[in-house]
């Protein structure tokens, strides 16, 4: 995409699954490409996620919420991917203070430094379907109610919230992308805490069989990771998006026993296990959901194009040769 | 009401405004209250508040941010009204970090602590109908979109979504009352950093013009603070209540202009003057605003009973006698 060519743009989590995923896109596009992280270990920043690029960005290993670093590294920059996040539910029950932290605070701090000193940047923030709750109608579309179910949801909504509100009465030019379930290359799966198809991952690598909680009728969609940078790109080459807020979504709804199986299919080695429900999940669980993205498809002609199973395959047949890197 | 005989009841912003009136009831109704109160100088905190009742109340002054104060403070509470907050609009925007503090980070302590140390109590939070930001529809019912228009919005969302989730997730049986304009004896008129009445009385008290901004033709209901008080004493007393929200609100509408006329038929030496809207405040107007308070009356048959004139005749006679105190 022209838009960023030769353009300076920043990524907060630019180490983690998407920020890095979304690092490569831009560098192959030609721009000036820089990357903060805080490289905190039980989140999602893995500096093997830009082995292949690391001559190619720039790093800077910080905190967010370390307001004199973002300071300095915002300033000059055209475009600012703001996806780092603290993004376990159950470790925004545990700990809601950290939570808080990251995914309210050290935003409107973000937000803050780009308007007194880069109001011209824009900003896409990655925000989360989390943030509506239980759906009370499917698809979600944006107008749903919001009505979040944990500590993470109540937090990231009110990030979110920051960002449109510099939008609208500041004129920093902002808008987010509310994701749903995120896969590929680069995820981490080391455990549950990015997302449970991490998990399921390397449990399949390590022989051992996944679980699915409950009756595994719970209904969900997945985007290919390339399909969540290509909307992020989107809608950061536009002003169209300003002050605006989108849903992504897959035309693939699939239960997550239907993509228990889906997975046995295609690693036919690979078993399922049927587990009662962890209460502390089951607690701030949001039953079905799935997206409604027509006002991205129609304002922006996205569609995922990557689907399900070959989306599986190409994740699978990665963590199978860098499994190393990521355990 | 009988349920608070006898019970210790804690009140967070206890030397304010609608929290000393809330005190003085709960005395009546032989509680035995705990007050605390920050005192910090811009917001509502003032001893004159309760200058009849202070033999019959324990006052506790430190800030809600203080962890270890409220951990002591609020074991053994039956109840809390949990009614301190930043309420400026406008500081919001200039020191939007304070505000998240208060509104935000501190109310998540306050909901630590009782699920930690007293699981038991019951919460009863003060909520704003600023969290709808500008009405999509009139009047605003609890189903109302929430997209708050300032920082102060967007923080006391955060505060009431904490409260619900605590609810729903832990116990910690808890409520929220979306107050809109609450005005009446006790409440801060030095600046409309609590309400534009408050500035607006004491202009009137001064012989100055009061002043309307715009157009004044900005729709607003508006609670005298005994009704306000009585909303409040009845979702505490019931778990009818427990996770739910709750509109308060007025059968009389009215104009900021025809507020300002009514204010000059009272006070007939009274003058207004029509000044353009400050841009600070504009950037931040939501426009018209009435609530649909019938939740609060069918399940709690609730319905304000002092009306406007009535309401504004006893709190300008209150000022005459008292303005000393409150500049």
């Amino acid at each position: 995409m022209k838009p960023y060519f030769g353009k300076k743009v920043i990524i907060t989590g630019g180490l983690g699954f998407i920020g890095s995923s979304l690092a490569r896109q831009l560098v192959h596009l030609g721009a000036e490409v820089t990357l903060v992280d805080s490289l905190i270990p039980i989140y999602g920043g893995n500096l093997f996620n830009i082995h292949d690029i690391i001559e190619e960005v720039r790093v800077n290993v910080c905190d967010v919420r370390d307001e004199f670093a973002m300071a300095y590294l915002l300033k000059e920059q055209d475009f600012l991917f703001n996806l780092a996040g603290q993004t376990s539910h159950v470790d925004s029950m545990h700990d809601p203070f950290t939570d808080l932290d990251i995914n309210s605070a050290a935003q409107l701090s973000i937000l803050e430094v780009c308007r007194k000193h880069n109001p011209s940047i824009k900003v896409v923030f990655a925000s989360t379907r989390q943030i509506y709750g239980k759906p009370l109608y499917l698809p979600v579309d944006e107008s749903h109610p919001l009505r979040p179910v944990d500590v993470n949801g109540i937090n990231k909504l009110a990030g979110e919230g920051y960002h449109i509100l510099y939008n609208d009465v500041y004129g920093v030019r902002a808008c987010a992308l509310r994701l749903t379930n995120t896969y590929g290359p680069g995820m981490r799966v080391k455990d549950a805490r990015q997302t449970f198809l991490g998990i399921w991952v390397s449990r399949i690598i390590e022989g051992r069989p996944l679980q699915v909680f409950g009756s595994g009728d719970q209904l969900r969609d997945f985007n290919y990771v390339s399909d969540c940078v290509a909307a992020l790109l989107a809608v950061g080459a536009s002003d169209v998006s300003n002050g605006k807020v989108y849903n992504l979504g897959s035309s693939e709804v699939v239960s997550l026993l239907s993509l228990a199986e889906l997975l046995v299919e295609i690693e036919p080695q690979a078993s399922y296990e049927i587990v009662e429900f962890p209460s502390e999940r089951k607690a701030i669980d949001i039953g079905d959901y799935y997206g409604d993205f027509s006002r991205l498809n129609r304002e922006f002609s996205w569609l995922p194009v990557v689907d399900l199973k070959e989306g599986l395959q190409r994740t699978i047949s990665y963590y199978r040769e860098n499994i190393s890197y990521y355990l």
